[in-house]
């Protein structure tokens, strides 16, 4: 069973996908959650801030989980790469462009704005980056060169999303995991 | 001299660029250009979404022409694309990471809200893409692949402008220059 505090914190992470932190107001996600309005305030006394950290940790931790799990087969690091990022492509489709990149548009939007969201973004961003590194180090890439294709593999799925939603299509990040796989192919 | 309308524009451009849509109020963007508000209805009757729209195609122009103008030399475009992107990197830093990616929040926080909005954004990246991909045509790589290569350049530049600003580091976008160009190189 869904804890009030779990529901709200997932509702959350919905809006924030959607819409970004700005255009998320604290009576939309206590409305879409179904919570009554002192249960927020209860559990996120830090309110709006507070809350969008608690959201994007608890997606960031999710989305880790989702890279390690589904980068363990098959073994070679350019293939499971790309099929991971195909299978994005395919679930940003399935949401029909609503979802994908759950701290894509909060880290623009904070970025100069706001120290704490910046700095939990940028070590949720570090944590995925690793999960892409030490696949590829387990696949014989040298652990400096596995980094800097993970760095790019971040930037290019962040961007290819974006270009998913905007075209409403999934072609940009089928591409991005084709060339993406074929950089690491000739790397490993 | 810069007439009303533009500087209403232009300063509506830094706003959308430094913090994104919902969070530019109009009531901002009078005040930071130094217009009277009643110019700002009166040369924008469509408010703050027509606003955006001929902010975004007015720096959306702007970075056509500064990408075209940058990659006709060195003639080959793995080099040219390269030292463009360390460039974007550059002034990334140079702008404190304020700026960099001027239409990279608006393009998701409004994707699933505005069509008007994410159509225009799509015509923009369009633009993007096909200067890429000319410039690699001309340097020999088949027009489908450049497309291709291309359509990850403008993906990989997006989300290396975010990582930047949240890390604010240049290292990102350092990396997806060089990792880009490296497969440019392997495909030409």
């Amino acid at each position: 069973m869904t804890s009030t505090r779990e529901q709200i914190i997932q509702t959350t992470c919905e809006l924030l996908e959607l819409q970004g932190y700005h255009a998320t107001g604290l009576n939309q996600i206590v409305k879409e959650s179904g919570s009554p309005k002192g249960s927020l305030y209860y559990h996120f006394p830090g309110g709006k801030e507070e809350l969008a950290i608690e959201a994007i940790r608890y997606v960031g931790t999710i989305v880790l989980r989702r890279i390690k799990e589904n980068l363990v087969q098959p073994d070679s690091p350019a293939e499971a790469i790309r099929s991971f990022i195909r299978n994005i492509a395919f679930n940003v489709e399935l949401s029909n462009y609503r979802a994908g990149g759950p701290i894509t548009t909060i880290a623009m939007e904070t970025a100069a704005s706001s120290d704490t969201l910046r700095e939990e973004c940028q070590r949720i961003y570090s944590e995925w980056q690793a999960a892409f590194a030490d696949k590829m180090v387990v696949g014989g890439i040298p652990s400096q060169k596995a980094r800097q294709l993970a760095m790019l593999i971040i930037a290019a799925i962040e961007g290819g999303v974006i270009l998913c939603r905007t075209q409403r299509s999934r072609e940009p990040l089928e591409v991005v995991a084709d060339e993406i796989g074929r950089l690491i192919a000739i790397t490993g």
